[in-house]
């Protein structure tokens, strides 16, 4: 079953009293009131990363995740929490070393805090992460209008193809696998524009999944749909290299997700405003699509108009 | 290597210019400018529950286990948030219907709400529970004092003869059976007292890994002893009865986890209103020892100042 209905049929009636919950419809737990906001995501070996052969780049590959869904929400984070569930060989004295130096470097990154958590024996290696952020307003899904344009931050499939060069599915020069892995296990986030973003998006989402998956997420309880221009989806210099010599397809891997680039929209009325504010910050920004009325059918198109069809919209969890 | 080594050597470091972390060494996280009041929780299964046969009571279970955590500490819960791990069969249709159904008895029973949480795919069947309260104060952890009585409330060890029962390494008559399977499914937490508490204890702990186990946490910080009585560490009646049909020896039983009482210690000045303020409450309070100074050895007495040595002090969590 696919985890929205799984979580829809049996849990959404827990929430309904519970405004903050956001329907269990967000990436994150909103508490006006309190200005509290709260985002909780689960890591599992084999599933979240590959394995465990670096665990300081694992731990900063899963922290900036955590982050990266407050941060494209408006919303700064202050705390974070680890609940850290492993054996003995994945908790060696050498891999808590590298673990607690990658925090460390990760704390002076983006200031802020381990705050607690849970240590237990299991088998299976995991992590659940808790990020905390305090703020009167947030960024919420579907509000998107039609007519808005559609923004990403950064690039798309970088780290994609890094995954591809750590699961030894494709080799490249060393320089070329080093970037792409990086680009896979340290993910840029985009602290800096998170406030001011408040005031530019009417709706985001940071893509965790892939981008048509999480575009779809995105706008799942209104009655719209989209179009995205094809080639105005950001790729970097080295992936339009690897495309141009044919060694892959920019169709395959522009939707395949754990890129932590910021998906959002906005009134084309912002137009200027965004470009100018991103282009301030040195932040890459594109616009890529437009929201549509649902009469029309979401589609990817090229420059003749014509139909793209991705084979892979991302990543959705069922069970 | 021991959990509270572990955290103390790579990871106290990391929050130590964080007060709210409580240094690591709370089973709460507590932002005093914010009121906010954090504890998260991981449960494996095959660790903290046996196994999946019975769904609708682990759910209750653990979810009892993580409010207990705030309401020790005078603190009551407001959200909650489930991250669950599992496969196809640990959610099975039937199965989320059960766990569904459960936490909608569990909201209604503590006004407590659903708030969010992350469902992921993996072969290992774990939870982690965050809950989260609001207070201008809680209970912290090493505020005992010298001469401090040191209380419990309800009974202890009931739970775990239950596991002894569901482990099938005892077998009772079914009354029975199903008065201890209960007793370690559906821990009684005292929500009424909590708020009172404040006023009342110096410092406290929910015993979830034993009694000493759980006594030596609360003051690990602490230059101080303890003194316990052994015929006044509270035991149900019926727990009574298999100690006098010798199925069982009090001292096996009474620091084995999973009793999730309080466990605190308080001025001896406040002895008649604990009594009290429990007896109007109608929850069952003993007074089981006293804090002495460290020049003093902790120890166990019984009715003839013989010292008792337990085999089992609890669960210490280890790498």
């Amino acid at each position: 079953m696919h985890e929205f209905e799984l979580i829809k049929k049996y849990f959404s009636n827990l929430s309904s009293y519970n405004k903050s919950s956001l329907d269990l419809n967000d990436d994150v737990f909103f508490d006006k009131s309190k200005k509290l906001v709260i985002s909780i995501d689960t890591y599992i070996e084999g599933v979240h990363f590959i394995d465990f052969r670096y665990p300081g780049l694992v731990i900063k590959k899963i922290l900036r995740s955590s982050i990266s869904d407050l941060i494209c929400k408006g919303v700064y984070p202050k705390y974070y929490f680890i609940s850290a569930s492993g054996n003995k060989k994945s908790f060696s004295k050498n891999n808590l070393k590298k673990i607690s130096s990658s925090l460390n470097q990760e704390q002076k990154k983006y200031s802020i805090y381990l705050s607690g958590g849970d240590t237990v024996f299991s088998k299976k290696l995991s992590f659940t992460i808790t990020t905390i952020g305090f703020s009167n307003k947030i960024i919420s899904r579907n509000r998107a209008k039609v007519n808005d344009d559609i923004y990403v931050t950064g690039n798309l499939g970088d780290s994609f193809i890094g995954l591809k060069i750590l699961k030894k599915k494709l080799n490249l020069s060393k320089i070329l696998n080093n970037y792409f892995q990086k680009k896979y296990f340290c993910p840029e986030i985009y602290t800096n524009i998170s406030k001011k973003l408040l005031s530019l998006a009417n709706t985001s989402i940071d893509i965790s999944d892939g981008l048509i998956a999480d575009l779809e997420k995105l706008i799942n309880k209104q009655k719209l749909s989209y179009i995205l221009y094809f080639k105005d989806i950001p790729v970097s210099k080295n992936l339009k290299k690897l495309i141009n010599l044919k060694k892959i397809k920019k169709q395959t891997c522009i939707s395949r997700g754990d890129d932590y680039q910021i998906l959002f929209t906005a009134s084309r009325s912002k137009s200027r405003i965004i470009a100018q504010s991103f282009k301030d910050l040195g932040i890459k920004v594109s616009k890529i699509g437009k929201i549509c009325p649902v009469s029309q059918k979401s589609q990817i198109i090229d420059e003749k108009n014509k139909n793209i069809t991705l084979k892979n919209k991302g990543y959705f969890h069922s069970f």
